[in-house]
């Protein structure tokens, strides 16, 4: 049984990743830098108020699914407005951090990757968890599933 | 591409699937099955407040993650006891029904669920969405990743 990838993401430029190389495939290796890549593109296109590049990792398909605190998105439209609709100019994109993400690949061509996310901004900060599988498809790896759960509100 | 399969739950008994057969394989079909009867046997064990056998349909791994509310919760015995405090005994387990599920196959070995729960306590009604990533293991499928949101609540 593999176990999951621990990856930690430094940043944009310093995100690596660290493998238990001893009980892991070149497969899962080569599967875990590909899923991290797609999400440091995500994470630098969203610090640039790029929303367009950010949506380029979600599957462009109706059957992409979001999941969150209001219910379900499905399609990468809806998801793309609900995006835009929530974050509307770089103000209120503020800056966005992942950390402690793992990836667990799931055969050749899919793969679970569990995260925190933060996102500061002049006015407030936010932070949460989320699950994303990524299927590979022939240009790229591309999220299928996000659900993203934001933490309980500490008064 | 295959769609997603959408998977009507109607009640513990008469859990039926639909597929549009036309684009699915029959080993698609089989998965669906597969990860249906797990959620069956799940929903029929709590409501007659059998955590232990609820709890079969997890991997039994220091690696199921179940993320929730509270956060992350690593490791079998952790999600089963966060469920015992959560939910103590019969009444406080109330009813529970699964309903909206739709199974993704993701290649032979795993599979991606989404789906909705309701809960009906004598206290009161709880509602929210799940994500749950599925892979096969000699034995049975099981979940490796239980991500739920309860819906927002109206006043």
């Amino acid at each position: 049984m593999k176990s999951w990838l621990f990856v930690l993401m430094l940043g944009v430029v310093a995100a690596r990743t660290f493998y238990p190389a001893h009980i892991l495939h070149a497969e899962d290796e080569s599967t875990g830098d590909a899923v991290i890549a797609v999400l440091t593109d995500q994470q630098a296109a969203w610090n640039r108020a790029d929303m367009a590049t950010f949506m380029q990792g979600y599957w462009n398909s109706p059957d992409v699914t979001f999941v969150g605190a209001s219910g379900i998105t499905r399609g990468w439209q809806p998801v793309m407005d609900r995006y835009r609709k929530g974050y509307p100019d770089a103000k209120a994109m503020g800056h966005l951090d992942f950390s402690q993400l793992e990836v667990r690949p799931l055969g050749k061509d899919a793969a679970l990757v569990l995260g925190r996310f933060h996102l500061k901004r002049d006015s407030d900060e936010m932070s949460g968890v989320f699950t994303l599988v990524f299927q590979r498809f022939p240009e790229s790896w591309k999220i299928i599933c996000d659900h993203t759960s934001a933490d309980a509100k500490t008064p």
